[in-house]
């Protein structure tokens, strides 16, 4: 490629730096195996607190004050509760978090709150350690509904529906998503039709895949909700717009005109009272519409401050991000704290004597066993990094401090790029934990399978992880064709050329880099070049711009082609822009880690996690390793030294392993798992030392073996 | 490789072929879309019934009949029982499966019986349709207490306790795992001494690890069990050996001297009272000892017709792989009704309108939908084919009909190899299917996520996967070394020569296959040769034998080491090694299903199979592609046209997605998924009739866009 080809957006949407990393509350991480020191870069020791600090990012204190908060039996999930109990037990938990007034961070000073919007997600994610349901339907009323009327609403709304949001004297739904629509919310039935002469809307649900579905808040509890309908005015539609509504009466029952239904026992999160609702002509005053982006007078004549329906639906619909920034936190959280059960236990639990006739291995000294959890621990921590930096982002665009189009749309776009990798990571992870445990990994009360049961639905709802991440192949798209329409004539066909012959010359597999990446391809042709943070930067970027590139060469036509064709060409390439979208995610994680690795300041510490950077880039090299070699950006040989190198980091980590979860700083308090308490130890101590008794005592059985 | 380089051994464990397939009885498959018929290959159609006989295998008509059971509700499971409810229902359902006679096919004629193994675990399998926990619950009380008793017991033990066994009179636990030694039963803490004076056992459990654990029936409903024990006389432990005991009296106390511990809430399997046992000295009768392979004298002598302690050990644990056997068909039971779920679902569901201002595109139009579903789909029938053989051989070897020691350490090693591959593929397949439901897919009422819970202990009990595979790579690297040792000096370092030699060429990666394989070369140089069965054959068959033979070369000077090195080398391959094993586990069932195919007559039918295995063997290439790439088995341009040509295959199957689920033969009695019943289609239907009329009445409001 010469010159005008563009660079990856990642630059662009580079998530914003810390802003108070110094502020972070030292807490001991409970660690009794390290001690800090200035060590040696050969025999690297972690600094468990500092690194501690670190993980807990920007907003520590709120997280630790939270995390205290999630270590109080009253807030914590029972096994084995049924639906209808847990139901009401999480309800509860909600009336006591707001005693402890620990849910209204976001909302106006005024009102009692603190306008504080990173420090609440921060605290909310936290949440998860004492029950994902608690967490979600917490969300529901204070994340959803309360800021639907925050967001989407003006001070009519504030007024009047806040406190009693606040202070859960009402509960309710979120009335978003229909059975017949999910992702797609532009295209929801219902209907807000304008009555001028009673300056009511009536809201209507036309047929059943119109219902209101999957709405916590719905089945029981809700006595109110934010409903998103279609507003009708004048005959005409201008889209998709909110309605405060009151749902039931004192008694429980619902209002006129409003039917629903129980969605009943589901996968996990069985703590909130999923439901449906509908309505039949349902009529609520004109005031009811939250008009923040759109108002209809009392004549019926609409108004909007966006003059494009298209903007102004992007506009409403990105008020409410932070249920994906808060996901993608809580999601890191669960597989944090996974990993700590699986390494603590795998760290005592021996099985087979390999080495020795008497003694067994410990499980994470195999190396399989290794390969299974230490990766996950890597992207793990690029994920806890990039978090920090993404809520970063999230705050200074909702307190207004960096609040453009531009940051919105960046904002929506690392969103919708992250949460789809942290919530399958937060699954996989979950699943690999609960497996390298055994049996001991499928009781509940190892706690893994019902984390993993609850964050299940994390990857399709707020956002399904795979629409979302087409948003992001879109946008990185779009991207690219405006570089590319600022090209002059001459420069473009330049490209067409230089593009066609990079193309054919990265195909024959010959060469190891593009024209493009300079003395990049010195460096590359060595093994030490695969621990050279730009060579993994490089290796990483050039596959996303290669992507795109190769894409929308393919799709340059297709504009022009009817709507149908178009769709169809788009389709034929839909697989791979969402491997493209996922390879930019991917690049985001790696670059926050390498800044939080930039400001690491224990020599120990900070050569430990290179070795986890290494990890966690070379493991996405590898993951992706034959598209290197078809593109020719790595030789065979070069190939196979990526997964030597991967095992050599590993055999290195691995005596690193128990200090790197200890510093995540989760107490036995917040992983309730028995397996990771110490009884696994005392019981292989007490096996030990009853076998070691025998020997000593000459009491032994002889084995018929060694009678022969 | 010259000549004398060792084949796979996937010949030599060429699952035996289907031994009455012509038997099976029609059903209609409820496909409405196909009609059969000789078709054109260009346009193929399926002939739905016939496929679907194929499908259902050598047991054709038992599996029909268990199928029958499966649809009766009193043995379905209730979503949102209580783990209370739901154990006591399950164990009525053992009750009403007695009463139909429907749990005793293995056992032997004259106890009532029919001395049929293959069949007994077809019907067994079909059990998970009704409810994972039946299926479970049902396997210990038959298939593990049960057959220990059968297998490892002689003729007093069966005419003493079958009868009550099968007859669920007493129900009974299978003591074999503890707190400590799940996968490694070789070194259980529990010691069976004898007492010659009183000619009994005296049964210990000697510290908390060797609580026996996970037992079902141990919780609650086991009046006895069968418990594993180091057998110890005369001061000489002669290993672990089987002991028939009592557990609890008529009021459901324990005995004297025996204690446990329930297991409580798991992440599935609630059904099953799983739970723990421990015994402080109790005594059991000298006949109690299930003495097939092992007995001792009333002065305490020893004696075993199997002189090897390692032999008899291998061979008692042996016959108890008919677990792995049952899980392998169950496990691809529950991928092939998530599979029909998702893609009955995803041909009705409609979102976005990407091609059409007013009709939205089905979701399994897709081209993302269709590369999430359709290659699973694919394994499912390689499974599916892979299974049956795998029976047949069960069959053969359990019937005596082919039972030499060959034959059972062959159906050990394929047990080991298949049962990982489809577990984690029905874990896999159950999740990708719920999460391309999207939210519906998380809703009990929808089956995949329950389905999941059930399933996923699956992948680490009955031999843990990981652990089974590492079984099947020693296996692999033993038959390698054989053949290795009957080559003489010269041919050896012929050898030694040609290996060095082979590898460095691989390793350039400017050849695309090793010498070895003949005119293949010239086939794989053309796209058209990915459609070749050789040519994938051999694919797949040198990646598994290249693998072995380079981790045998790195081990070759291993075995001289003192034990503990020698350990450490084994463990830096332990990866490789396990990745070796699962790909001759995917050989297995790609060679099933081209013998399968072999046997396909519709000539449609014929055609659209072929297209399904090629998707199979190309995406384990693709899988693989780097492995192929490295090794210099395909070049760049070879393997990217792998993809390329995945993507055509996908696009033909298609429109054959539904015939292909259809053919499974499951009934919404079995499905039991709301989303999957035709009201997805009715809810899209009412909702673009409404649109419709509207548009014809010319009362759609019209989009404030168009206005503009």
């Amino acid at each position: 490629m010469v010159d005008t080809a563009p660079r990856t957006t990642s630059n662009k949407q580079t998530i914003a730096p810390d802003r108070s990393a110094g502020t972070a509350r030292p807490k001991p991480a409970g660690s009794a195996a390290s001690a800090p020191q200035s060590a040696a870069p050969t025999h690297p020791t972690i600094d468990v607190a500092a690194l501690g600090r670190q993980l807990l990012g920007t907003w520590a204190d709120i997280r630790l004050d939270a995390r205290d908060r999630a270590a109080q039996p009253d807030l914590q999930r029972i096994e084995g509760q049924t639906m209808a109990e847990h139901r009401e037990r999480v309800l509860g938990q909600l009336k006591i978090l707001v005693g402890h007034g620990a849910v209204h961070r976001a909302f106006p000073t005024a009102l009692g709150g603190h306008d504080d919007h990173g420090g609440n997600i921060a605290a909310f994610e936290e949440l998860v350690i004492a029950d994902p349901s608690l967490q979600i339907k917490s969300g529901v009323q204070w994340g959803l509904f309360g800021a639907a009327v925050l967001h989407l609403g003006t001070e009519y709304h504030h007024t009047t529906f806040l406190p009693d949001i606040m202070s859960l004297e009402v509960p309710g739904a979120f009335a978003m998503t229909e059975t017949g629509h999910g992702s797609d919310v532009a295209a929801i039935g219902t209907t807000a039709t304008y009555d001028e002469a009673k300056q009511q809307f009536v809201i209507n649900t036309p047929f059943r895949g119109a219902w209101k579905d999957y709405l916590g808040n719905a089945a029981l509890h809700g006595t109110a909700a934010v409903v998103f309908a279609q507003l009708i005015t004048k005959g005409v539609n201008h889209g998709v717009h909110a309605f405060y509504m009151s749902l039931r009466n004192a008694k429980g029952g619902f209002l006129k005109g409003i039917g629903g239904e129980d969605d009943g026992l589901k996968g996990g999160l069985n703590g909130i009272d999923n439901g449906r609702l509908h309505f039949t002509n349902v009529r609520v005053p004109r005031e009811n519409l939250l008009n923040r982006y759109g108002s209809v007078a009392e004549d019926g004549t609409y108004s909007s401050p966006i003059a494009s329906p298209g903007r102004r639906f992007f506009t409403m619909l990105g008020t409410l991000v932070q249920g994906r920034v808060s996901l993608d936190g809580a999601a890191t959280t669960a597989a944090a704290m996974a990993l700590t059960i699986a390494i603590t236990y795998g760290n005592q639990r021996r099985q087979f004597n390999a080495a020795s006739d008497t003694d067994e291995e410990v499980l994470l000294d195999y190396q399989r066993h290794q390969r299974r959890l230490l990766p996950k621990l890597a992207t793990t921590y690029a994920q806890v990094f990039a978090h920090d930096e993404f809520l970063v982002k999230f705050d200074a665009v909702f307190s207004g401090a960096a609040d453009t189009d531009d940051d919105r749309q960046d904002l929506e776009t690392i969103a919708a790029a992250l949460k789809p990798l942290s919530t399958w990571h937060a699954l996989e992870t979950l699943q690999e934990a609960r497996e390298a445990s055994g049996g001991a990994g499928f009781l509940a009360e190892n706690r893994m399978v019902g984390l993993r049961q609850d964050l299940d639905v994390y990857v399709t709802f707020e956002g399904d992880n795979n629409v979302l991440l087409q948003l992001v192949a879109k946008r990185l798209l779009t991207d690219y064709s405006k570089q590319f329409a600022k090209a002059d004539a001459g420069a473009m066909a330049r490209f067409v050329v230089q593009q066609t012959a990079d193309r054919a010359y990265h195909g024959t597999g010959l060469r190891s880099l593009a024209q493009t990446i300079g003395d990049f391809g010195s460096t590359a042709r060595s093994v030490a070049g695969l621990r050279d943070e730009r060579v993994q930067r490089e290796l990483l970027t050039d596959r996303v711009e290669a992507m795109i590139a190769e894409i929308a060469g393919r799709l340059r036509d297709a504009r022009k082609l009817p709507k149908a064709d178009a769709a169809a060409a788009f389709n034929r390439n839909q697989n791979e822009l969402i491997e493209a979208a996922r390879a930019h995610g991917e690049l985001l994680q790696w670059e926050a880690f390498t800044r939080a690795l930039a400001k690491t300041n224990d020599p120990g510490t900070k050569q430990v996690l290179t070795w986890v950077r290494d990890l966690f880039g070379l493991g996405l090299i590898e993951k992706h390793l034959a598209w290197y070699l078809i593109n020719g950006r790595l030789s065979p040989k070069r190939a196979k030294a990526v997964s030597a190198y991967i095992d050599r980091l590993i055999e290195r980590l691995r005596p690193h392993a128990q200090d790197l979860v200890d510093a995540f700083g989760y107490g036995p308090e917040h992983l309730r798992a028995k397996i990771a308490s110490g009884a696994e130890l005392e019981r292989q101590d007490e096996a030990r030392a009853y076998y070691a008794a025998q020997r000593a005592a000459g009491t032994m059985p002889v084995p018929e073996k060694s009678k022969k």
